[in-house]
């Protein structure tokens, strides 16, 4: 197998992404579904502000995938080869990536209608939890011994991926905790780590010393 | 980073244009689901006809994105490389155009019940706004000193679309404006402005003298 | 503006396909949607063979796109180059592939619940005959004196094509006409239909005289 | 035609692929679409517990959908050339992927409501024997003669595809047989078999003795 297959494994994933990341706008209901008849300008700015909490969890949850994507697509830059192994821990991932709509609704849904609660903010971090484990095993199941790195692999940027991705479960597992505590903070918490994913881990400067030239 | 890195941006937009693009035919709902058991052809007939409206939104709405979509082709003609600042915006600019079908949905749903009201004109119109102001930002980011663009750019071409680029928020605010009026004309606009953008910056002769030679 | 132009709007153009026709399968509704609690094997094998009509206008739309798909396949292997006419052109066809599941679920509903009416069809052959109308209008417009085909183009392939979609209008508005008369007629000659236009014109023999050498 | 068709009968197929996936999400139903107003976290958690008979379906679709995936992939490693014969033929395989929510979604709901009864089951477990009769079809089709393989083909991979999806039909009909039995059984057997076929033929030693060097 050759770099060719690299390339359709990114499409189909490409494709799962495309899809997951658009129908979150699905959970964006409109409020005539929720209080028919009541269309006249006063009601529909109320019921819009009402809807506050709804957009930022699917701000939210599309950062999240979004970077996600980011991600998946800054380890096949480093990614050359496919092995069965790989395809089957990718659908995995692709798995839980599909399902993050659906926390994503069950968290907006409780959060609106009874916010003491905190049952969805804890399946909805605890997903993630799941995910970051996800993106780890992958990255090291590909990264190990380079087994389907390229020959011209830059190690420098391998070593700050697995390190930055070492942090992933444990930061979530944090949050994990705040869920049985706090929804709100737990959502913010959310938002964050997305974004502090976004950045490549070299940026960061997770590494002091400079380890290894290329 | 290199070429190849574009190609797969390209392909999750490209996924992502495509889901928003076909979703928005979920908007046109079967009378079936509003008046059952009238489906014989002389109420279809009038429910059809009374769908009108529905489907002028609808493909204002299609226009809209495959216009945007255009533009977002024709962009990335000339972007040839990628970091992180530009995976970021594109996710942004993303964000706004999977967004598009919410505010349509509003902007049908309101006008079909209550036509005299302009909240969801407003909403639909000030999310082209944005839209604008975010296709301005990334176009920016990516042109700025070349960062982005390849080496054999063709400038003429790069200072056409920012020219271009330059109204677009302006015109678009010009219609947030008209939305607080008159929802028809709103709609109306935000068509005639969507085929303005399909038509490439240089043939509009936006530069009336030849400013640089390639 | 070079062949991978022709890249980026065949891979839009097959995403937009790929959700269109699977969309389609969100025509079939549940039977439990319908009559919850009726969930015993015997009401339910009653519940799915009452579906067989919605299953064949599901496999009828589904070979349809399908087909559409490959006929815009087999269109693109001739078309080299793009420009904006094109691009526009390229929209609208799509536009109406995307409306396709539209017309698909009022037959499906109407044909269910009032079998001797025949506005659905009516709606969804006209469908067809525009949709023929674009392919043609699209083929003509990158053919006109081979403006955006390649330069090594096969002349007997692109003339088999030409006369292939000369029929397409004409059948199509021959089953338009039969939609005002009879409901299941109209569904199983444009299955008829998508298989014709499945073979390459040159298979159908369209050609009896051998004009060109390529 | 030659190896560039490939590429977009893939990107196509992909795109369904992708969908097809990610559409399985929507069967997971809120639990607040089913019981509204029961939202705090003792409920909610009962419910959710509920909901994992669901969720297990939803697992298995996934996992048989993605497999599928994995094989087509790993087919179209060794098809090189279209023809019209095979698009059909992989139109045919796709109609039935974009089919299978619906099996799906039929078990889900019946296994939950009344879970003493078969039809849904039987259902599911008879569109798999289809699916794996359509794979079986398109690889003889293509390998007939080599017909449409590369010319630098692995005949050691060819043989080991052809033994194996020699099974698929025989399998999944003796689970067709079980489904008219034990539902529960179906799901799990479905799970095991979309598992087998995720390993390549070579590994499962289907082929005791070396019968070819490539």
């Amino acid at each position: 197998m050759n770099e060719k297959e690299t390339g359709r494994i990114e499409a189909f994933s490409d494709g799962v992404f495309a899809v997951a990341i658009t129908l979150l706008v699905l959970n964006i209901k409109l409020p005539a579904q929720l209080v028919p008849a009541l269309f006249d300008d006063q009601h529909l700015w109320r019921e819009l502000s009402g809807q506050l909490p709804t957009l930022f969890a699917f701000l939210t949850s599309f950062a999240t995938v979004g970077i996600m994507w980011i991600n998946h697509h800054r380890l096949f830059t480093h990614i050359k080869r496919v092995d069965t192994g790989l395809l089957l821990l990718n659908l995995l991932l692709l798995l839980l990536i599909v399902f993050v709509p659906y926390p994503t609704a069950l968290l907006t849904e409780q959060y609106a209608l009874s916010p003491g609660q905190h049952a969805a903010a804890i399946v909805y971090s605890g997903t993630f939890v799941i995910l970051a484990c996800c993106f780890n095993i992958l990255w090291r199941y590909a990264s190990y011994h380079n087994r389907l790195l390229g020959k011209d692999v830059d190690t420098r940027a391998v070593i700050a991926i697995s390190r930055q991705y070492l942090f992933g479960p444990l930061v979530y597992l944090a949050v994990f905790g705040v869920a049985w505590i706090n929804t709100p903070a737990t959502i913010i918490l959310s938002f964050a780590l997305a974004l502090f994913f976004a950045l490549p881990g070299r940026a960061l400067r997770l590494e002091p010393f400079e380890p290894l030239e290329p």
